[in-house]
């Protein structure tokens, strides 16, 4: 980040195109002036973009969620936007072609060069969350018959626009992927030698339709610079270079932590930018907790004789509740996220399912203790102690239990474990909590409760 | 993922010690052969190590995480051991390291070359989650007033054991980062002109001591391949490679996730592999929270005349603190996670505030409305239904305004937001909630009570 100070000056520099600006512009890295940008009124923004080259104007461009890319394009002229999207990566114009009004989209395309067209038609045609939708045309490819001097120019001529020119793409006649080399390997390798010779056979590759995240897993996993993506065929389509890899993985992990707090993905919904926006994604799964949470009112419903012949039964509701429901989403968390960095498998199912209810149990006996001892202490009554310790316990195990197996049983069903927000879990647990506490309330005090009740009546005649 | 029968395959060929294993392993990718080894049982793994060339093992054993490392470390004898440490990357041998007892540490040291020794025992010292370790040591520098000539041939002497050679970092001769310049740009230049006119002087680089976190978000920032990591004196110390920031990020993800759900993280807690382990990073935010919900139980206590009164009023204590619970977690989860990448800032945090209160309020009116419908459907009692849905509008608003505050606070005291776990917030809200459903259903409710008491009365006399 930049310090506030330099942004500051950088502004004031810029807004009054003070001479100075061009060259400090030139100077920055991208991502600071994107900084600076953020901080600008729109209207103000197209500016910086008429001080810099059109290439460092693309670089700055790319920094921007496409949508923010849309505000700052409708600033400028459409002579302007074409030669900055003329020097831009083809799939961050396919990102913000996405975002655009078709008509707007078609009319910029028109204009530009009849190849990057075709090619720009047919890329976005892809699906957004795919390889497809995220890899980029620029990569250098070379003929699996030549030699590594002739690669070496090839290289040096078609790398000039590449995102990477460190993995070079080894191809036959008809773009069918034969193999790979680095850079490093070519520039160590003697100049004569063919490069069928001296490649690497054994590629790793995404088909086109491959989820996002399955590609930014592939090349974390094999700590790939980037990863080529192929058809059917095995024709080379594209590259996805490790940049994107990484945006891909805090988007998706900005996904998990919202589907735990039960907020939907946006993609999941068509999200107006509204304030109403913001609440629709919230609502669904509040809804339905909802819901769920009146059958828990039912239970309690069910046994109000018991809460009738001692009130103080009610007391222990919030702590039982909270703490159960505080469990269940630990373990959820521990197994959806065990699930997706893979060290929850199949194989070892049983045993993590055994390890949560052990876990369940141990913290069953402390809380239940606890809170046994608090009521002791408060209530005075053995009885009503003994039913809120007892049902902490075996609701904590249920708890751990739930938490853990609806996650498993969705990934059986193929259904994202991740959907199982911390809410929906929380409402299970709270309905079995309630039916367990008064159960055991039931069974612990309602022997003494017809003493009561006759005392009462004996007071009030 | 390589195909279960494949794994099989490879399985049985190596524990049978067939002569084809040898060669399947040699083209199999380390990443693919520690998935197969993480199948295999304790005591067998190191027949794959003894059949892989000592740096095909060193990149097999870079794979796994530091504790199995160890594990597999364990079954080899010292001299295996030491010739695979030859060949690991000197940021990968200290992960190991600092996970042994000291003596083990110390003999392995004293067995390597004194060069590494040395090189190793100085970045023991660093603290693991900073730049200092997470860097590596095996990276190119060329000095400034070299020609491009001789840089090339540097890179090409000393390369082979770099983690990357593409980033080329230039020192002077008491080796402080001058500049840096890629293996791109280097290939591209005159070969007689010096160093120092074509490189880059404005580099982006972090300090030794400086979070690992920051160091992935600067390296993502920036879309770097490598970082170089620096001292007070801008000495060049190490370099920092983007597999290792990806790393990271994973890694600071599931913390994320885990704190969200009240886990403490294990570098937070001297964690020991037993079951009481699972259960000790759990117990810590239930038994704070489960105090926290004792004034929960206050709250009803003091209010136990309206229950008295009316146990209906019970039924509902359920779906109020839930439906409470789920939204302070969803502005929680918002509130993290915006900071976290950066969009909520001290700039636009009064907006986000507001914003967030105007969905509460939203999201109180459509839970309020439903809620009190339903309540009226059930128990036929326009008081309880109206006290009902009032105070689920409410306790919605508060719960939204907890749960982005809380977060806001703790950055502004420089507390990891994150700590503010889901937990946490739900205590908080319970008993607001609790607190505001049974003061509205006082006024709403209470007015028609003497009646009823009256009424019981003259039943039983």
């Amino acid at each position: 980040m930049l310090p506030k100070k330099d942004v500051l000056l950088i502004k004031h520099l810029v807004l009054n195109k003070s001479a100075e600006a061009h060259k400090i512009l030139a100077n920055l890295h991208p991502a600071d002036i994107a900084q600076i940008l953020s901080e600008i009124k729109n209207g103000n923004k197209k500016l910086f973009f008429q001080m810099m080259t059109s290439s460092k104007a693309a670089e700055v461009l790319e920094e921007f969620e496409p949508h923010d890319r849309l505000q700052i394009i409708d600033e400028m002229s459409e002579a302007e936007t074409i030669k900055i999207l003329e020097n831009m990566s083809v799939d961050e114009i396919i990102d913000l072609f996405q975002e655009m009004p078709t008509a707007q989209a078609e009319s910029l395309l028109r204009k530009l060069p009849q190849e990057d067209y075709d090619e720009l038609k047919s890329l976005l045609k892809m699906a957004e969350d795919t390889a497809g939708g995220l890899m980029t045309t620029d990569y250098v490819y070379v003929f699996s018959d030549a030699t590594v001097d002739e690669a070496i120019s090839d290289v040096r001529q078609f790398g000039q626009k590449a995102e990477t020119i460190y993995y070079i793409y080894v191809v036959d006649d008809k773009k069918h992927l034969k193999g790979v080399l680095s850079l490093r390997e070519l520039i160590a390798a003697p100049r004569d030698k063919k490069i069928e010779d001296i490649m690497h056979t054994n590629i790793v590759s995404v088909h086109v339709d491959q989820d996002q995240e399955e590609v930014a897993k592939i090349i974390s996993r094999y700590s790939l610079l980037a990863v080529p993506v192929v058809n059917e065929a095995n024709r080379l389509l594209g590259i996805v270079t490790v940049d994107d890899a990484m945006e891909v993985i805090e988007e998706e992990n900005t996904e998990d932590i919202h589907r735990m707090a039960g907020i939907t993905p946006e993609e999941d919904i068509a999200l107006s930018k509204t304030i109403w926006g913001a609440s629709k994604k919230r609502v669904l799964w509040l809804i339905i907790c909802l819901m769920g949470d009146m059958l828990s009112s039912k239970v309690i419903d069910g046994f109000s004789h018991v809460l009738e012949s001692m009130v103080a039964v009610a007391f222990f509701i919030p702590v039982l509740m909270a703490t159960g429901g505080n469990v269940g989403t630990q373990s959820l968390a521990l197994a959806v996220r065990s699930m997706a960095t893979e060290k929850l498998t199949r194989k070892n199912v049983l045993s993590f399912i055994v390890g949560e209810t052990l876990a369940g149990l141990q913290l069953g006996i402390i809380c239940g203790a606890i809170v046994s001892i608090l009521a002791f202490a408060w209530q005075k009554n053995p009885q009503l102690s003994i039913a809120v310790g007892l049902s902490m316990g075996i609701s904590l195990v249920i708890a751990s239990l739930i938490g853990i197996l609806v996650p498993v049983i969705f990934r059986v069903f193929n259904i994202d474990p991740a959907v199982a927000s911390g809410p929906f879990i929380t409402t299970i647990v709270d309905i079995s909590t309630l039916a367990i506490y008064f159960t055991v309330s039931t069974y612990l005090i309602d022997v003494i409760s017809p003493n009561i009740v006759s005392t009462v009546k004996e007071v009030l005649t």
